[in-house]
Parts: C-alpha cells; sequence; structure tokens
C-alpha cells in the first residue's frame, strides 16, 4: 500500500505519461487571463497529446472570431453554441485528453454537469494580475497564443463585477486550484529549465484523478522556498471507509525509497495515528503547548536518530498546531533538514498553522522565539477530525477563522460575519486565504505581516499570563478586539465582540487590572519589533489590513484597558 | 566607531555614490570572457561615472582592432603600446573611475606597480567558462560589447595553459576577487530586478577601497540561499594597531540600527573578545566539541532573548569550528533566523568550516545530528590568531588544509605536498576552493559532498572513541587515509601519511584492535546514509574527486584496519 505522505509523490513533477487517469480528462477553467491556453498547451505536450481550446474550436465552426460573434449576435447566442460545442466536447473527452474551457462556459448548468466526470483545474488568477495580462495581450494582439480580443474586458468595473461573480463558480467547480499561468517558481536556478505550474503539480493531478473520493480538493501552495500540494477532503481519515487506504489513493506513484516517522501528541495519536498506515516509528509528545519546548525538540531528534532515520526519508505531523509547529522544526532541523508532511487535525491548524512553513518552539521568556522557515512537503486535511475536538478548543481555533476572513474580506467575511459554521469551504477558503499571502511573501518581510492581525496583543496577553489563563485562540480574539479598536473601527469591533460571545469566547480580560501593564510590557517584547517600534497590523476595513502601523504607546494601553471593561 | 559586523553595511547594495573612494579607481582585471567589460560598464552607470576600456582605447589609437595589430606587428609590439597606454590611464585615473583592463596587460611589471594605488578587482571565471564564453562571443560576433576577436582563444590547449598561467598572477594582485559577471544571484525573485554581482558588493568593494589595511582581501561568497564578503587580512584583530578601529574601517557605511551580540568560547573571548568594539551582549561557552550540545544553543537562546535581541540585531561569532556551528545554529534559529557574522580564530574555520553556512549541534547518537543551513551575512579573517592556537589544534587543523588541497589539486596541492607552511595564501585558497564548490551546490546534492573526503571514516573514529580520543582533525586525517586505500591511490596514501606524521598528526590507529568492528559500524550510521548505503568520496587524482562511490563493506574493514598497521 502507497503511503500517503510520500513525498516523492508529492514533489516529484514532470514525468511523462500517457494519461491522467483512466477516463479522465484534464479540464482548465478560470477567469480570461489566468493562462488557461498557455497551460493546456504546455501540460499537453509533456502528456504527448494535443491541447483543445473551446474558443479555437468555436472560432473555427463560426469561421469568425468570438468579439465578431458577439458584434453580430450578442453573447446570449455565442453561449448557446458555446454550451452545445463544450458540451459535446466533454461528453466525448478521452482520457488524458486536455482541454482548456472558455471562460464564460461554466455560466451553462450544463456545461458544469458535463465537468463532473472530468478533473476540473481552475487556474487561479487575481483580478489586477488578470486586468493587466488582458491589457497586455490587447496590445501585443496576441500573446502566448490566447485570444486577444476580449469583448468582456473593455471596462474595469464591469471586469471586476464578472470576476467577482465568476470566481465563485469556478471555485465550486474545481477539484484543484493552481496559481494562474505566469507565477513560475517563485525562486528557481538561474538558467534551469522552467516548466509552469501545472506541470509541476502533474503528479498531484494524477494522483488526485485517481482519488476515489469523489469530493477530495487539491490547493497547489507556493512559497519562495517550495511549493507543495494541500490535499482537502472530509472523511480522508475516515475508519470506515478504508481509512489509510482510501489515502493511499491518492498518491499512486510508485512506492518511494522514503520512510515515513510519526509524530504525534499522545491524543491524536490514538485516535488517529493507526490510520496513517505503516510508520518507520511513532512519536508522542504529550498535549498541549506545554510540550512545545526545546527540551521535547531534543527528545523528537534522538527518538529520530536512534530509529535510523536518514535524509530520504519523511516527518508526519499529525496533530493540531504545537505538534505541526514542533514536529516541522525538528524535520527542519534533523540532519539539516528532512521533508515533512503535515496532518492537522485541529481548527487553528487546518486553517492557518500547518500552511506557510513556520515551525518553532517557545522559550520560557516568549512565544515561538527558537524556530525555521520550512516549507511542508504537503498538507493533508480531513475537517473531520475536528469532530473529535473538545468544544473549547474548537471554539478556539475559529477566532483564527475569524481573524483569517478579516484580513481576506469577501465572501469569507460575509460567512463569518453572518455567523456560518465552519465547513470544508471555509477551511479552504482560509488555507487559499493564507497561501496567497505566504506566495507573495514568505518571510514576515511585508505582506504576510497581515496575519499577524490580533496576535501582538494576543501573544502578549498569552505571555503576561504565563501561557496558562487564555487557549492561544482567545489571547487572540482579545488581541482582535484591541487591534480594531487601534484601527478606529469600533462598529466593526462591536460585531467581533458578538460573535466571541457567542462562541463563549472571552470578550474581556478576566483580571484586567493587574494585567494591563504587563501586557503592554510584553507586547514591546514582541519578536516582531525592529529597533524601538513594535509594528501594528491595522484594519482600513475587511480585507484591507494595513502593515506596519505605528502606535502611540497611550492609545495602546488604552486598547489594552478596555479589554478589562 | 562603526561596527565590522555590521550586516546592513555587508549585505545591502546598490546605493548610488558619485566615488569608490577617495584617490582610488576601481580596475576590473580577469581572463578573458570573466566580463570585464560587461561589469566596467553596469559598475560605472550605477557610481553614475563612465566606464574606461584598455582594449578599446588602444583600438581606437590604433585605428584598427586589436586581432588586427596582433597579424600586423605581433603580440609583443601590442604589449609594448598596451603597456604605455594602461600606464598612462592608472596613473591618470581619478577617484571612483571605473576601468577594465585588457586580460594580458597585467604581464607588464610596470603595469603591475601601477594598479598599486587602486583597488584592483579579479572577475574570477572557471576555465571552462571562460572557453565557452569566449566560443559563444566569437560565433555571436559580439557579446555584451566584449572584444569578439580573441587572438589568444583559437585553440584549447594554448587556452588552458594560458589561463594556469595568467590565473596566479591575477590572484597576486586583486585587492578583491568576485564571480565572474555572468554568474548572476543564483536563486532570485522572478522578475526582480537583477544587477550583477560587482553591483551587488559595490558597498563591500566600497569599504574594502577605504580600508587602512593595505593587504586586506575581499572574496565573495555565492550560495544559493545567499551572498557574503568574506575579509581576509592578518592584523585585522591586532591589538597593537588599533584592532576594531582597524577593522571598523573596513565597513565604513553609516552606522546601521543592528546590533552585534557575541558568541564565543571563554577561551578567545578573553584573547579576542574586546578587540571586536562594543557588543550588546557577550556570551561565552566552554571551549570544545563537549559545548556543541542542545544545551548550549538552549543558553545561548535564552541569553540573546533576555538581552532583547530582535531580528534587526545580528550575531557575531567569535572562535573555532565548535562556536561557529552553534552560533550559526542559534542565529539560525533565533526568531527564525537572525544575520551571523563569522569571525573564526581556528584553521579548521578559517579554512572551512566558516563558509557555507553549515551549522548545528552534536546529539549523543552522532555528530552534527541537528543543524540548519544558514549562510552568513559576512566572515572576517585574521590570520594571525593562528598564532595563540595551540600547537596540536594548529595541527590538527591543518588536516582540513590538507583535505581543501587533495580536492583543489592545482598549485595548493602543489604547496601542501611540498610541505609549504600555512599562510595568507593557503588560507584564501582554501576559501576560495570551498566557497567555489558551495558555490554550485549548497545543499549537499552533489558536488558539495566531494568536501566529505576522508570525513565518512573520520567521523565515524569520533563516533566509535566517543569524541574524546582524537581531535576531529585527527580523525579525518585517519579518514583520509582510509579513503586513499579505498581509491587505490598507494602512492599518494603514502605522501598523505608522511605529511601526517611530519605534522605530529596520527597515522595509525591507537587501539585498533578493539575498534574495527565499531569504526565500520558507525560509518553504516553516516547521516550522508541514503537507504542502504553510505555514499564515499574517493579521489582519481588531486583535484579529481569523485563523490557517491559504492564501497564493498570487506573492502572498508580492510582500510579501516590498515590504520591499525
Amino acid at each position: 500500500m502507497a503511503s500517503i505522505t510520500d513525498p516523492a509523490a508529492i514533489s516529484r513533477a514532470g514525468a511523462p505519461a500517457t494519461s491522467v487517469a483512466p477516463g479522465k480528462a484534464l479540464v482548465f477553467i478560470g477567469f480570461m487571463g489566468s493562462g488557461k491556453t498557455t497551460t493546456a498547451t504546455e501540460v499537453a505536450a509533456r502528456l504527448r497529446v494535443t491541447a483543445l481550446d473551446s474558443d479555437r474550436l468555436i472560432e473555427e465552426r463560426l469561421g469568425h472570431s468570438v468579439a465578431e460573434e458577439f458584434a453580430l449576435h450578442g453573447e446570449d447566442a455565442f453561449r448557446a453554441k458555446e454550451e452545445v460545442l463544450v458540451c459535446d466536447l466533454l461528453a466525448n473527452a478521452g482520457p488524458g485528453e486536455v482541454i482548456a474551457l472558455g471562460g464564460g462556459s461554466v455560466l451553462s448548468e450544463r456545461v458544469r454537469e458535463a465537468l463532473k466526470p472530468h478533473l476540473t483545474v481552475l487556474l487561479d488568477v487575481a483580478v489586477d494580475d488578470a486586468w493587466k495580462r488582458v491589457g497586455e495581450a490587447s496590445a501585443m494582439d496576441s500573446v502566448d497564443g490566447e485570444l486577444a480580443e476580449r469583448p468582456l474586458a473593455r471596462d474595469r468595473n464591469a471586469f471586476d463585477a464578472l470576476y467577482a461573480s465568476r470566481q465563485e463558480i469556478y471555485l465550486g467547480l474545481a477539484d484543484a486550484i493552481l496559481p494562474a499561468a505566469s507565477r513560475r517558481a517563485p525562486y528557481r536556478p538561474t538558467g534551469s529549465e522552467d516548466p509552469g505550474v501545472a506541470v509541476r503539480a502533474l503528479p498531484a493531478l494524477r494522483a488526485l484523478a485517481g482519488a476515489t473520493r469523489p469530493s477530495t480538493r487539491l490547493l497547489w501552495a507556493s512559497a519562495r522556498s517550495g511549493e507543495y500540494p494541500v490535499v482537502i477532503a472530509s472523511g480522508l481519515l475516515g475508519e470506515s471507509d478504508g481509512g489509510a487506504a482510501a489515502l493511499g489513493d491518492l498518491w499512486p506513484l510508485e512506492r518511494s525509497r522514503s520512510r515515513p516517522f510519526l509524530v504525534t501528541d499522545e491524543i491524536v495519536g490514538r485516535l488517529y495515528g493507526a490510520r496513517l498506515g505503516a510508520q518507520a516509528a511513532s512519536i508522542a509528545i504529550a498535549p498541549g503547548e506545554g510540550a512545545k519546548t526545546l527540551r521535547s525538540a531534543e527528545r523528537v531528534w534522538r527518538e529520530l536518530a536512534a530509529a535510523g532515520m536518514t535524509r530520504a526519508d519523511h516527518v508526519v505531523a499529525l496533530g493540531g498546531g504545537v505538534v505541526g509547529d514542533l514536529a516541522g522544526f525538528c524535520a527542519a532541523g534533523y540532519q539539516r533538514g528532512v521533508p515533512v508532511v503535515h496532518v492537522p487535525t485541529t481548527l487553528v491548524a487546518q486553517v492557518d498553522s500547518a500552511y506557510g512553513g513556520k515551525t518553532g518552539v517557545d522559550l520560557p521568556e516568549a512565544k515561538n522565539y527558537v524556530g525555521i522557515y520550512h516549507q511542508p512537503a504537503g498538507v493533508v486535511v480531513d475537517p473531520d477530525t475536528l469532530d473529535t475536538l473538545p468544544a473549547a478548543e474548537l471554539a478556539a481555533g475559529w477566532v483564527e477563522v475569524l481573524k483569517t476572513a478579516l484580513i481576506a474580506g469577501g465572501r469569507l467575511w460575509e460567512c463569518v460575519e453572518a455567523g456560518g459554521e465552519v465547513d470544508e469551504w471555509t477551511i479552504l477558503a482560509c488555507a487559499r486565504t493564507k497561501l496567497a499571502i505566504v506566495a507573495e511573501d514568505e518571510r514576515d518581510g511585508g505582506r504576510r505581516q497581515a496575519l499577524n492581525l490580533g496576535h501582538t496583543v494576543g501573544h502578549a496577553i498569552e505571555t503576561a499570563t504565563g501561557y496558562a489563563r487564555y487557549r492561544h485562540g482567545e489571547a487572540v480574539g482579545l488581541g482582535l478586539l484591541a487591534a480594531l479598536r487601534l484601527s478606529g473601527q469600533d462598529a466593526l469591533r462591536a460585531r467581533v465582540r458578538e460573535l466571541l460571545l457567542a462562541r463563549g469566547l472571552p470578550a474581556t480580560l478576566a483580571d484586567a487590572g493587574a494585567e494591563v501593564e504587563e501586557i503592554v510590557a510584553a507586547t514591546a517584547r514582541d519578536k516582531k519589533r525592529i529597533g524601538a517600534n513594535v509594528p501594528f497590523v491595522l484594519l482600513a476595513e475587511p480585507g484591507e489590513a494595513r502593515i506596519g502601523c505605528e502606535v502611540d504607546g497611550r492609545e495602546l494601553r488604552a486598547a489594552v484597558e478596555e479589554l478589562g471593561r
């Protein structure tokens, strides 16, 4: 049985193959400017097939361009013809065929239905990038073989509205979400061959196409020091339907030489350890933040060494944020680095900490003071594991959902503000938000600092209270209230307060009188501090985080004091 | 007083300036194909001056090409005219002028003399690259504005001989040695501005030009995850002539916000700690390999945290290999990474361990089992510090010189084989060798493994004898003998044995009978092991290391047994 946690399977790209999976075609969807034609052409070349492009096929049949068809007969007439052609194309698509669909074709219910038997891959482009690329393509008449005339890209406001409406449809349809084509490997050896992301992701797409669980989703994560697949599906770790066997199907490549070494905590290990298949070793730490120490790391390192782990092997981190941070740190430092596959089982880990490569342990002096950036080799998420999480843990973890929604804005914030429950969609949306930020800035040099929203005061509350009184999420919830006060967002602060209270989370400091000074002092020791100033993340509105803000000492004290009321 | 260990001064590149240093011109020398014209043009543009190119100026005066001059009047006539022009050019060169010299001009003693007042920068190109580039330039008639016709590049054997003879002259003249122009930053953000190495090195060159100590040399180190200056000069840490003040002159840029946090050992700290100028904190560990533990690392991390170190600050590692590995590891892990400046004070550290970014600590199970790659922000080498090193330490450290010479071959091996003493030239040559290898392969994926020559059995000897009986260098010396036996190099093994004995180093195992099995078993636990095999580095001849060699178990046992005779 193949292991899910096989980093060779995860990271090796570009082995030629004649088919993606039996009976399935690989269908690229996405907004105009996402590079569907370019990507499909490159992937098809790698698979030694010919790419099919619905827009080109239509133009061939029409005998004129899509733009001319719009002008002559209007969009509705075009859509009707497109629906017939695309449905025909998908119904007759053979296994391993590679197809690029026109951006608007998925407006048709019949087309969406026809996509179901195939592997649908969204090329995810940001609206600004899409507008820029479409503009460039028009200016040059033709770029990368894509259609140059875009009848729907003449007005920026209309373009943005169209993007917003289409993007939700694409996300609903996609089995896999990849960054749009022009995002090449962010850092690469000068002069090296440079295949596009879809080619690099082919082994993962192939594995996904063979997955037995139909709702399995793949997100492709990209950061300066590495890229990796994130797989999300409820029941992936389920016992009833084969457990690890179902997981194994996700990575059907040949058995690698890499052996998995499990690091987990005693509780999670007992619940889910056996479902990951055979492990070369299994190391269980005590549950809770108290285990995130150098002493625990030393124990893990010594056990890995005693078990004979080599550089060809890999760590599997099964558990919450503490296990992920500790096991990631141990993987990063073991023999100067071995791969780690994260299998997050708590809400905090599934929506936030498993992604982005931050690893580390606490010092008695401060939280997360020792650590390393080490991007995972893969992340495997089963939201069903949240069912075994204590309610208080789940509530505390939800604060990271709240934080991510405030940073992301848009539909994620709408859902969270409406008090919606956390489901697979929410987890995927949070993961997408975090991964998009990390893709731009792996090492907290800029935009990634936005993820620290609420954490500056949050960490200070944890430090000042000896990490004992509040859960991390609870402290961050209080930190978010302080950050919103500092942002001058009183109405938003009131709504966030309601949301916290509705989940049974603290919205006030239990014993504020004695603590305000300690919390203010601990804030000044924040490790984001550069010289004398602690840069704050403030919020102009949901979706508009501002990093590196200076905050007056009196305002900070007032914001912390307000938490006592 | 500016600190020498100011990473902002070290790493910030490209601030425009009108002059490099008062009275000094920046003169690029190097073999044909090293990109002198391209580099000088780019640097001059950055400095807002016009680059002067001696070959072009000669052609202007002659009214025809250098190749035509060779054909019409022969090389001697050309060299005579070149000497006059270049001497004139250098004598009248104003401060901040940027000059590219014809590759052969430095054959003239008068030219070499005329270079002395200026900052001479060698663009160091490998002979294969030079041949390739010259060939490409000829094929295209003109590349990057360099002269296309190369009268001395018509025959590969003659080209190689010319390269060998010229390279020694260049190295003797160079104040700074940079990788040749086309080596761009090895990993870079896609689409970013991409200045050449000389532009990136400008702040360091400017600092070097202002250095009061005339013999100060700068090597520019480049690796996948970073690049940094290496500064070598006897007396840099000397007390008599100002010590730290002399060092401070090396980095005359504006005072940065980055504060230095010293990590050293108790002996070295007492000898040289005060010469580095004021430090924000000073942490001294016990001397010796015994201190290279997670416990020491934890102590350092906690003291850095207690002293209020932030991400804008940096670590200064003053000492030998143990201090460098430990302090580098602590820098890599402190708040997920702060810069480290290495100030190596032992021979092992000056010729080997301070370069290349390997950091780490030992586990009881095995040496260097926990660590991180973390390239330094700079390395500052004062060979005079070796004077205070115990003779046995110096001898043990010399084994790394021997190893490096076996890997490098050429003139370095000739000097070492002839029993030459270790001087500044030797240290520079070893540093160049190691840096060239790390530039190609930072993470032991390929060529860097060559540096492991003699270390597989060497580490096993240390492990089997509890790190107590042999110094690291002594064990590696024995390991080199085993590697040469496995390489079938009996004559070379005999010579290396003589060299070891001449320095009072062990050439036999003291108590071999009991240890052979333990050493063979420890070899099998080597952390380079991939699956079942331990890849060996063998030597075809000096300069020709072969990595990833399979070695038969019986041969290995025989090679270890031979150490007992």
